[in-house]
């Protein structure tokens, strides 16, 4: 076990760097020069690193072992304190003692994808050729390239084949990239709210991200990390954007509604008078104090690019032909950002591939943050799919 | 006539003030210190002034005026020339010969709003109490704030009922307001593509907005007038989201889709390679050439207290009780910002109040937007409205 680098720090605050003792006890697994990351883009990435974080114990086949995704703001811990924020690991509905995903019958592996900041490596690392952190150096990745990474991450463990690989919108995306590129390393894929391919609107909103980022001068053309300063500002305002997204109108109605922020009446003021503004400034503030602002560029874009079917003539069915993956889609009806009629797409192309394909669409008004959230539904689905992958492929008894 | 003041200009280009000749020959309702407009915040503002277009004749009667209110971004130039544009009018669909609204029958008023931009008092105006823009000084309007001044307007032209109201978006709260405030002097009213309160989702999009453009250093908390700077990264990053909820996820798709712009492969770069983020860009950067960014500000608070069952104890029916007001309500299927669940809403309310209504929802794809664009279905329905309005009052001849 190697503690996790610095290299958050640089991007978070430029003033109060090397507190490595923030930065969490991840497991670091480093690739030299020998082993570069073939990227999309065309460029070898040498050295790099992948942080992540496990939790159970690999069996002695090594036949139960599960890869979980994160998504756009997500990382490695998913079941844990988070170092930084101090709460909870994000997907405490579904993982842990009891849950679906349980320690003890699983070994659960979460990594930092390449390109983010929680200690795997991303623009705010150190380009080795300068010695100074990437910035807009650091090459364009892609899904396809976060998969490509955490392969040679299991390859490192020492393991052939996943029993599954989870994950919900951007970590979805992963699944199914997982799915697609490494068909025989996967035997059951579960993709929560996501799709193959970016929508013209979801695209647009994260154009507006980053051109909130952009346009805060703090930001420096990705420069921050040697200026001294943060585009707090410009992350801010991309998140309270983003955020919008995650929820329904229905669940930002029952939420807030138009109910004022301790007051009665309007103060005619620019104020937050509004409970729905605190709330978005609250997420606005809270965030750009985690997350890099070049890393928010890099995950958005390898979004963007995401289209599976691009890849296979046009044809997504051609991605999914003939795989012995085990599949379960599920989508939730009030998700805005990936509508169920994206799922539904992926359940077709799957069908027409000729998979395993189960596929829930559960009714809620929680929208896109549905999967964060405990939902009850959800929940039962997620372990009767594992329970059932589980005994197909000989891992848990019938029944346990 | 009088030409209007150039206090538009000092808003858009600090170094390019007193261009009159950029200004248009809109009319211009100036109001003394005796005539103050009482606001809802409990300022007098005085003196202060309403820019306007008119087309057409008023007939002898007076019986042929028809207000037309427009949206948040939008100005009196209904259906000329824009003067700072050169665009055509924005509302040509409805607006001129042969259309709907005829100035061959119609006296036509489009003022342009209290707290704007484009001729009449806003922030962008000069404080007489200390010869400086206004700026943030300049009080906080409302939706009610916006038809007291209209309203004084119509008194000044000698009106004393108006034929019809008309308008959609933000143009339709007005619409409705003036039912509500002035039921006796509003024969007719067509309210498009509105509600008659904001959404959660709403605020939560125009507070977006709003943090966007204070987050540029260059607004100087609104002084940007005298400091010769311009909010112009924060309001174009504004007018990006708002863009986004004028159009829908399929009209975006049908534009868009993930076409890339003047390319096939991906640059790996964060260059405009989708269309979409072109025409995004676009967008925000040709808006901030014409409008100025603290009315932005202004317009949208007006827009996030507007909440008319508020005012009266919370039942929307009671704002319409008895009303002799002939109501025609519309809405679009795929309108997501003003959802055609708002318009249901106060169609049953209006229903209760025991007013006439007739109500059309629309089946398009284009979203917000469609209020402006060119839908026959929605242009016969206003034709048809109009034609029977002016039947029942005595002002056109069956089936001319």
């Amino acid at each position: 076990m190697v503690k996790v680098q610095s290299v958050h720090s640089q991007a978070i605050h430029a003033e109060e760097r090397a507190h490595e003792a923030d930065h969490p006890s991840s497991q670091v697994a480093r690739f030299g020069a020998e082993q570069p990351l073939r990227l999309d883009c065309g460029v070898d990435l040498a050295p790099f690193q992948i942080a992540y974080q496990t939790y159970g114990e690999l069996n002695a086949d090594k036949s139960n072992a599960i890869l979980v995704c994160h998504a756009l703001t997500g990382d490695q811990h998913v079941a844990n304190i988070h170092p930084v924020t101090g709460k909870p690991g994000w997907w405490q509905t579904l993982v842990g003692p009891g849950k679906p995903l349980d320690p003890e019958r699983f070994f659960i592996i979460c990594s930092n994808v390449i390109g983010s900041c929680m200690g795997s490596t991303g623009p705010s690392s150190t380009n080795p050729a300068t010695g100074k952190p990437w910035g807009l150096d650091f090459p364009i990745i892609t899904i396809p390239d976060m998969v490509r990474a955490q392969a040679m991450l299991i390859d490192r463990l020492g393991i052939d084949r996943l029993f599954c690989v989870v994950g919900g919108s951007m970590g979805g995306m992963q699944t199914l990239q997982w799915t697609v590129a490494y068909p025989k390393r996967v035997a059951s894929a579960l993709a929560i709210a996501c799709s193959t391919r970016h929508s013209a609107q979801n695209i647009a909103f994260h154009e507006l991200g980053r051109q909130a980022v952009m346009a805060d001068p703090d930001w420096r053309h990705g420069r921050y990390y040697e200026e001294g300063t943060y585009p707090h500002r410009g992350l801010g305002v991309a998140r309270m954007a983003a955020h919008i997204t995650y929820l329904s109108d229905a669940a930002l109605h029952r939420k807030f509604g138009r109910r004022m922020q301790d007051r009665e009446l309007p103060t005619f003021s620019f104020d937050a008078d509004f409970q729905v503004e605190s709330y978005l400034r609250y997420q606005g503030s809270s965030f750009v104090e985690r997350f890099d602002a070049n890393s928010y560029l890099y995950l958005t874009r390898a979004m963007d690019y995401f289209d599976i079917a691009a890849d296979h003539n046009g044809v997504l069915a051609e991605a999914f032909r003939d795989t012995a993956t085990r599949f379960c889609v599920v989508s939730f009806t009030s998700d805005w950002l990936f509508p169920t009629s994206e799922s539904r797409n992926v359940v077709h192309a799957l069908n027409a591939g000729g998979a395993r394909v189960s596929f829930a669409e559960i009714e809620t008004d929680r929208g896109h943050d549905a999967f964060l959230l405990d939902v009850p539904e959800f929940v039962d689905i997620a372990r009767a799919f594992l329970q059932s992958a589980g005994v197909a492929h000989g891992l848990v008894a019938k029944g346990k």
